[in-house]
């Protein structure tokens, strides 16, 4: 079928917040993309837009009421330099049903960098991590960029989001989750010694570093050591320190 | 004393590759890029232009010809939307005539993005490193945004730069830096495990998986194990893992 007037307009009201909230789609540019929301969510697919050469780095896959378009076309939708001529719109997936699980919860506290978000959520994905909470006041993780960024791995997590940093840990510690720490870049213990850092833990990046989570729980400094003594790393970096200690302490049979 | 036309001009023209290859100097803007800058080579700062806000955030330093501008003026020399009020400009640094030194030397190969290159250098410098290697092709670590992505942490760094990834492991050979190892998306031993990853050695990022460096010593695969079994991270997020791997052991007090 061809692309209608009202879906091309749609594809392009997607890259503004308004254009989403609206709608209650997302759009989702990228091979990579692509295929994280088909192998979690395709029921989730409104249509898909394709070029020949994007429908070909997909193999074996059909996506849902295609939409082929000559390179020409695509360009004028896509919102990168290069694009890979393959694009859907999706509703946005609604807050997870199922339960908490994982052996840590991420927690992204009021992180406004579409680029530091998306790179979290797919390092956290590719780490093997399941729940990725935020608060109101970080950048939308629907949005064109931040799927870009995280190249769709968006769809591989549960993402939660929360009104404040209070009711997030108050729902966490309800779920079993009652280890809280705070990453400071100025004092705390260790991440790579922490004793517990993993073990049904919250681990705020982001947050105020003296909050105090919900009067639910006093949180526990956590900090990345820096031998070169040069302030803080940006929280996507900060956040890949922790993520990949998780994986080093799992794999060595060390405690969580 | 004012800015003059010209050097308003050459401020301008520092944001492009020619601009900087005609004049041999960079522009670093905001408060940290241009404390590094002012730390490590203060001899090589031309002129600085801020504001009353941008010097107030440099307590107690005077910088080198000072340039002072109203706000107005100064957005119009930013290629930042909020900008610190501050920037230098300054000869590009030659070739650290200083030895090689450190427990391992990082080796960037043909990476293009000013962001991820940047977001290395800054993450390298917090973790104490001091050798930052790269080949032709990469971006240039002297362009706005790789020192506004780096914070000017380049500055702090002894960068090196070759026209093969050959010559750079025949003169990381020379200076007795004799174990190569190239981060690689598919294969390799665990950087959680391999013995000798920071022992004297080069790590390459962003190289050709299968390349031999010069005839002169194949280089060992390494790979960080990834769980969620979702394909490689991007090259700032590896070189983040692998950066903090060597800070992890050196603190644990483990063999490098």
């Amino acid at each position: 079928m061809e692309l209608s007037k009202r879906e091309r307009s749609l594809v392009k009201a997607l890259t503004t917040r308004n254009g989403r909230r609206r709608s209650g789609c997302c759009r989702c540019e990228g091979v990579r993309a692509v295929r994280e929301l088909l192998d979690h969510f395709p029921q989730l697919v409104q249509f898909t837009v394709a070029t020949e050469r994007g429908l070909a780095a997909l193999p074996g896959v059909v996506p849902q009421n295609l939409r082929m378009v000559d390179e020409k076309s695509f360009e004028e939708l896509s919102d990168t330099v290069n694009s890979q001529g393959i694009l859907a719109v999706a509703s946005i997936p609604p807050e997870p049903a199922e339960p908490v699980s994982g052996d840590f919860i991420l927690a992204l506290d009021q992180l406004g960098d579409p680029g530091n978000f998306g790179t979290i959520i797919r390092t956290f994905r590719a780490a093997g991590g399941k729940e990725l909470w935020y608060t109101k006041g970080s950048i939308d993780p629907w949005g064109d960029k931040a799927i870009r960024s995280g190249m769709g791995a968006q769809f591989g997590l549960n993402m939660r989001r929360f009104e404040t940093l209070d009711e997030l840990a108050k729902r966490a510690g309800d779920c079993g989750y009652c280890n809280f720490f705070i990453a400071d870049p100025h004092e705390g213990e260790s991440c790579f010694t922490c004793p517990g850092l993993f073990d049904h833990s919250v681990i705020v990046i982001g947050g105020e570093p003296n909050g105090v989570l919900g009067g639910y729980a006093p949180a526990g400094k956590v900090i990345i050591p820096m031998p070169g003594n040069y302030e803080s790393l940006n929280a996507a970096q900060a956040a890949t320190v922790i993520i990949f200690e998780s994986v080093r302490r799992k794999l060595a049979g060390e405690p969580c």
